[in-house]
């Protein structure tokens, strides 16, 4: 497996592209699988301490999009057209969430990716992920 | 069918429970279907002006979520258990996102719900989402 | 809307492409939507007479795929690339399950629907499903 | 972690419950993850030689039910409460599907886990699916 973009080529995309949430990912590894944290801050918290949905579908939709741009290269043009989340458990409270990424299939037109989500430390996933991404015409 | 909570009753609760997004709600119908308003922000959107995917994701899980209270009254501790969504269309540039929520199943442990998310004035939807949440033990 | 093929013609190429399953589904109503009967026999049953998951599936799958083919014509080659079932409720027993099936998106490249199924006769749906298609390129 | 019942056991709990289609599964691995084989005979095919998608869902949630059974014993009564399937690859034709199954979350009313489809031999999945279970109350 060849890799079109490392950690801080993604990293430096996301601070271009996405200007308003780059601060709060950052890649911890690049390979077969990629690995995304969320810096757990104020505003990504609910009542109680813990990451809010919407926030785990971001840091779920960022992963398997970064993991496809690291094969295929800086392709600003890939959406999500599918996702899927399962939420399983509570968030640790006010720490960190760790993402660890699949490609499952990277096609012409189509791309799969999933993802299981962990509060930093922990074992046992507080989320699982699935997202389609429909790729443009090259 | 009897409702628990009406619009009013609805869009205060979120502002007690959910004080960081609350202005961006609007409740515009309870009754057989619930219909939510996203008040589009600059702080909503991507670069091009369209709504973001988890402001989408947060738009449907919390007009399901006030479906259900609509029907229960005030059950602060309903969870999103699972989520999926489909993103069909590009949301109209800067313009307020409606979604209209039907409720499906309301059972002792399990409530289900669907949404189709309209850009204000259009015919065709932008998004279409359904979500399971885990009601608490009466 | 117009329409590329109507009841009788979609019941045909089941019969030609699924000689299998073709008489297991009747196609009721062709339009705005879209209403499927599954025929229900002992082969599509669980123990206690109730009809079986992957039989939901298949009827939601017959379903949204005729529904796309009212529109586009005969095109066999659309392939179904992601599916979301809730189960919300037990089948009636030994009871027909007939779908009300919905096209969302009939895009270039990407059809999306989804199905509400009912008992026979029930007002409350059995399950939900919303499904992906991708379509041959022409 | 404990196992409640092994391989024979889970067949025999199949052959007992699910007579209609015992002889289609064979339990390879039980353990931290489930392996699964679907046996694939004629009547699970399509036109082309390939397995239908009823057919592997059926793969995918009898895999993710002997998962939960092999933890809990035979708890007859969990029922899928919700299912997502990414259909990614055409299975090769006329070949056994082996489904590789995590349980990621066994709470005490609900149970997720996910799995991998592969055709047999192959080393990329043709499809990925996660499917929630509620279980009965104790």
């Amino acid at each position: 497996m060849e890799l079109a973009m490392d950690g801080p080529a993604l990293e430096a995309f996301v601070a271009r592209e996405f200007p308003q949430v780059a601060g709060d990912f950052a890649v911890e590894a690049v390979g077969e699988d990629l690995v995304l944290r969320l810096r757990v801050a104020d505003r990504h918290l609910r009542p109680g301490g813990t990451v809010s949905g919407p926030n785990m579908f971001a840091l779920a939709d960022v992963g398997i999009y970064l993991a496809i741009l690291s094969r295929l290269g800086p392709v600003a043009l890939a959406v999500t057209t599918n996702a899927t989340i399962d939420f399983m458990r509570k968030p640790a409270a006010e720490r960190d969430l760790v993402a660890k990424v699949r490609l499952l299939k990277l096609g012409r037109t189509l791309a799969v990716g999933d993802v299981l989500i962990y509060s930093e430390g922990e074992t046992e996933p507080v989320a699982r992920a699935s997202m389609t991404y429909a790729l443009p015409k090259t």
